[in-house]
């Protein structure tokens, strides 16, 4: 949470860690649609931007019905009408103030003084540009907390485009942090796709993406949200935001820049923004559903699918060509990304065969060798497909364009889409994109989802599927999130609160929550060893300790298997002989199960984040390991470890045992309860293995950083 | 190698496996360029499909100059020309027939006897059509043998479209093996994108793919052979083609349906092709630097590159942009895709910020904060990027179209491809793609490569400097590919020709090829283990055998760590005492080391195919195996290996000792000689697992299945 939001007030609603449960609520509907407009900065000097700005900004206040009042301490006039000497000089309350000075603190602050309602700075020169911007902004932001909601710094005219207003249906709205970068899906307009909103964030000083988000959420025009994003400026208010999104039935898709290291370097030279771990990122944007791609184009013809497309009443993809090629490259890319291609009912082929000769395939994909021209044949065999009840969604690609075949087909596409409410998508892959069929038929339909390629259109209906499924299971995990923290958070603190932790310590801090440890004793001589090793049972293991002692395994200190006295006795001598080791660990030696990793991290941008995933080589060599940034519930850490590749080592792979998946679960949300009450004195924690057992699981081994001993050897006590 | 092909023929060079180390060659550039054209089945009757077709190739042949005869029993004269009864009655040599007419075997005979050069088969209902249609087709290619090379059945008119000739430079062939699917590509001559050839290869009853890649990598003005492909005939025609290709520098780029089950059918019911299996056809591609794309945009996109493109200097990649995130998403995509952004040099950086504000990042990516216009800075800022030796490909990503800059910016990146051999990239984002500054400005340009996506792009990037990697290293395997068997293989033959092979046989075949396998000895009583045991020197393993006795360890048939007469004796009773279990074999215990797979499998398309993965859960679960199809050199046995997840458990990860590459790599290659010189007795080969140790590698356990004995239980002999 960033320290200068206004939302550290004490009035609003905490979970355990302190982080916010809800969003601020802004009138953003007043930053759109003004009543009045302060231009601060105004001029009519020829060739001055500020003169080009102010005339942009003059004539979108008209289109919206703002009135304009132009500031400037330098002029009596701007464009032959009265200008203002300041803001105090405007004769009425400011709803939004558009500010075009180079150095806009002082501004903002006589804006504040007026009660401006939202301002917007354009000014560059800000967090991205280093320590002292960021400073600056800062300042900027500790003004917004009493004053003006501002936009920016480093943001653009963007907000005030023109948008058409003939298109009707439902539309995308759009927030960028680069103006460039946000153009494409603004110019989809022109292929008929309707924009209703363009929030260009810049810098987010004080607005921020998760504002824009949750306002559009909550607009009826409005069927899925795009956004181009550098960084965001806080998890938690981007989760309460996607949460509120998901709540409320609107898709969200993104790209979002930081894939890898050379991306987050420039992004952050662009607008300032934080990157935190790509990985944890991805992980939340899954958790609340939203849909991340990489390029700008499929970012445009995802989110037109999504917002135009009713929930899917069916899982099932018919394919629908004129040409058995064309079918099966479709079908094949479909298969690739988990589509089902189920085959029609009986009835349907039966009924497709009256019009399709018989040596074709109709089961699906529908060969049709050649749509049908000329008469109503073609649109009874696209009303035949939408009519079986095993399809949610019809792809009909045209590879190229052949215009007998290809007009007709165009036509009948779009008849159907206005009788239909299956999503109908359909592929039109000439490169040119000049021919009549496509601009003005296919682009001409306000119901049909039009791409120019099988992959974006295969992306799209994956995303359209996975989404909808999402929506109907997600419940929002803010209503359960604990808000006190439970019985063991003061034991653990107690334990924390001595410094650096030994494997002992932190194992007391699993049993505290409930995590089972084999039965274990720190003991400082021989004689001690061997009378905890027949308390625990034979066999045992015996492990040397001392502080900074890490890597035990490797530095031969872990002795396995001990099965007698003189063996425990022998070990001991050994692993206290090794330098540093002052004292050793008598454990019960746990046999079988599967070997995983549980553990929290604190992520840049989102704190606390559990880890899970499957041990030894599998973390190592294939990093195959999960994110999930808590909140999240039961279900959602099932999903978690059912996502990991290794994920068939736990369900009893080749004949194998199968491990205790649930009790798993159970350590990963205990975990997750650590992370969240005792965030601020344990900056890491890792459970390294954690045995799974078919009945059960056990932490062999563990490791706990309270806050402010990072890097400090740990001591046994 | 399919039964019906002339290369049967006793003269033919071939490989220890029997297979052709040549191709046919044909004389393509006679069906391209015919002197004369007889189109048998020609009609004038309005409305017949013949009649439409006719006209049709009757207007080709004015074009290229071919003479045309119409043939057609039931007429005198077509359109007013006098018409031939049959194909007899000709008055000259036929160089192409098109043979229009539903049953056409009977043709293709009378077509064989005038001796014509080609024939081109338009109907269908072939092997496409199952058992039947394919003994009709088989039928067609024995006519093709002695007769008229034969394109088709099921192929169409697209290899006589009206090609664009007012393009020039290098040019894109296409092959597809479906009209639809190749209609994209040849439309992007609208695009300005020279395309010289189309063959539409249909069923393959006698020409293939590989003859037109063969031919079309022969002719100096193809930069580029694309394809659209369902299946391949031959597996070895492929390479050998795809090699003749490398050698003459000529990049290939493929569509290839069948990557899933679904495709696979859907493609086999359309042309009647063998599929094969997916992963080995991907290996085949990638041995012989065939880029393998999923769309029909990549497919054009990165042929045009690769058409176009010279050589690369340098291994950089330059982004060049008008916005600071464009940049940071372009770097981004790039880094993912594993490309270089190297920091441009202190000199061009300096240079740079002569025409870029000081606070603009010039490193790479540039951000030029706004392409100059109006004068010649732009064109110098470009000149200074290629300028820079680090610097091989310059992207320059217009997200969208922003007239006052991206006009000017098109027309000097136009300049600029006019005078720099480095490729010069340019994405078009603007959705409508209308603009003048796209259509006239950039794809006027016939030096710049134009793309409509940011990943379309980077993608195509990635095949450039891929390919000329490849072909600088390429050397031809066919060259040293052995031609006669060593003196192992009569060996060999001996052991696999009496029936089911036992571990102990497989062993055996393995020590014949100069394969390590742990000392061992067959026994059939506890007296023989134990002397056995005492001979090899303790400990020993110890494993069960028995006809149809598999999967050992599963059965509790493998005793480890056998330390002592009585430990060996105890386990060979307790072995024995189960179902089947007849005899043991007692084996040297092989310490440490990586486990591995190595093995040979049968693939329908391409024959014995070598396989080779890390053992135990590497393989199990995550299939981590690679493929590589004979005949094939060290250096490309050891990519294999480095191409594996697991690779780095081999070079020792995490402090484990590094396991003996080389002598992995020799198994692999030796087991690659057997699969060449044992092709047609052996039907599978299995070791699993190979011990790789920090000296040398040990093959524990195989298997080997003799051919005709699959399913049969191996006998211990």
């Amino acid at each position: 949470m960033s320290d200068n939001s206004p939302l550290e007030a004490e009035d609003i609603e905490r979970d355990v860690s302190g982080r916010i449960l809800a969003l601020r609520e802004e009138d953003l509907g007043t930053f759109f649609r003004p009543r009045t407009l302060a231009v601060i900065g105004a001029s009519d000097a020829p060739g001055r931007p500020n003169t080009a700005i102010y005339r942009r900004l003059r004539a979108w206040a008209e289109r919206v019905g703002a009135r304009v009042h132009p500031v400037n301490p330098r002029r009596d006039q701007v464009d032959g009408e009265p200008c203002h000497r300041s803001v105090a000089d405007v004769p009425e309350p400011i709803d939004v103030a558009a500010v075009l000075v180079g150095d806009p603190l002082g501004v903002i602050e006589e804006l504040a003084a007026v009660k401006a309602r939202f301002a917007v700075v354009f000014a560059s020169g800000f967090a991205e540009l280093g320590d002292d911007g960021r400073r600056a902004q800062e300042r900027m932001a500790r003004i917004a907390v009493d004053g003006p909601r501002v936009l920016g710094p480093n943001t653009n005219l963007n907000a005030f485009e023109e948008f058409r207003d003939d298109l009707d249906g439902k539309a995308i709205a759009l927030i960028s942090q680069s103006g460039h970068q946000g153009r494409p899906v603004f110019q989809a307009q022109e292929l008929g796709i309707r924009v209703s909103h363009w929030a260009p964030t810049g810098n987010e000083a004080d607005l921020e993406f998760a504002d824009f988000l949750r306002y559009f959420a909550d607009l009826p025009e409005v069927g899925a949200v795009a956004g181009y994003i550098e960084g965001f400026k806080d998890g938690r208010t981007l989760m309460l935001a996607a949460d509120h999104a998901a709540r409320r039935g609107v898709p969200v898709v993104l790209v979002k820049v930081g894939r890898t290291r050379d991306g987050a370097s420039m992004a952050a030279s662009h607008t300032g923004k934080l990157t935190g771990s790509d990985a944890v990122t991805s992980a939340v944007l899954r958790q609340y559903g939203v849909t991340r791609v990489d390029g700008l184009d499929e970012l445009l013809d995802t989110s037109q699918l999504l917002a135009r497309a009713k929930p899917p009443t069916s899982t099932g993809v018919c394919v629908y060509a004129i040409s058995g090629g064309t079918g099966a490259h479709m079908a094949d890319l479909c298969a690739a990304a988990g589509l089902e291609l189920p085959a029609l009912s009986e009835r349907t082929q039966a009924a497709l065969h009256e019009w399709i000769p018989d040596y074709l395939r109709v089961s699906n994909p529908v060969d049709n060798g050649g749509h049908p021209v000329g008469d109503w044949r073609g649109r009874r065999i696209l009303e035949t497909l939408v009519d079986d009840p095993a399809v949610g969604v019809l792809i009909c690609p045209i590879t190229g364009a052949f215009p007998p075949m290809s007009d007709t087909l165009a036509r009948d596409l779009a008849d159907l889409a206005e009788r239909t409410d299956k999503p109908v998508c359909v592929v039109w892959g000439s490169p040119a994109g000049t021919e009549p069929a496509y601009r003005d038929v296919l682009l001409g339909s306000r119901r049909l989802a039009v791409f120019r390629t099988f992959g974006n259109c295969v992306g799209a209906v994956r995303a359209y599927f996975d989404y909808h499924e999402f929506r109907c299971r997600h419940r929002s995990p803010f209503r359960t999130v604990p808000r006190s923290p439970s019985p063991a958070a003061a034991e653990a603190r107690r334990l924390l609160a001595s410094g650096p932790a030994s494997e002992h310590t932190a194992k007391e801090l699993l049993r505290a929550y409930g995590i089972r440890t084999p039965r274990e004793e720190l003991v400082d001589s021989a004689a001690a060893a061997v009378r905890a090793a027949a308390g625990i049972g034979f066999p045992v293991v015996l492990k040397g300790c001392g502080p900074g002692v890490e890597h035990k395994s490797d530095l031969g200190l872990v002795r396995l298997n001990l099965r007698s006295a003189a063996q425990v006795r022998e070990a001991y001598r050994q692993v206290t002989a090794c330098e540093g080791v002052e004292a050793a660990l008598v454990c019960e030696q746990v046999p079988g199960g599967v070997e995983t990793v549980v553990g929290l991290a604190r992520d840049e941008l989102f704190g606390p984040t559990v880890m899970a995933g499957l041990g030894g080589v599998f973390v190592e060599v294939f990093q195959d390991v999960a994110f999930r940034v808590p909140p999240f519930d039961e279900a959602e850490a099932r999903r978690m470890v059912a996502g990991l590749r290794g994920f068939p080592l736990l369900t009893g792979a080749r004949g194998r045992p199968a491990a205790d998946v649930g009790a798993l679960i159970d350590v990963i949300m205990k975990v997750q309860r650590m992370g969240l009450e005792l965030d601020g004195v344990l900056t890491e924690l890792d459970i390294n293995p954690l045995a799974v057992l078919p009945t059960g699981a056990v932490a062999l081994d563990a490791l706990a950083v309270p806050a402010g001993t990072e890097g400090e050897p740990s001591h046994e006590h």
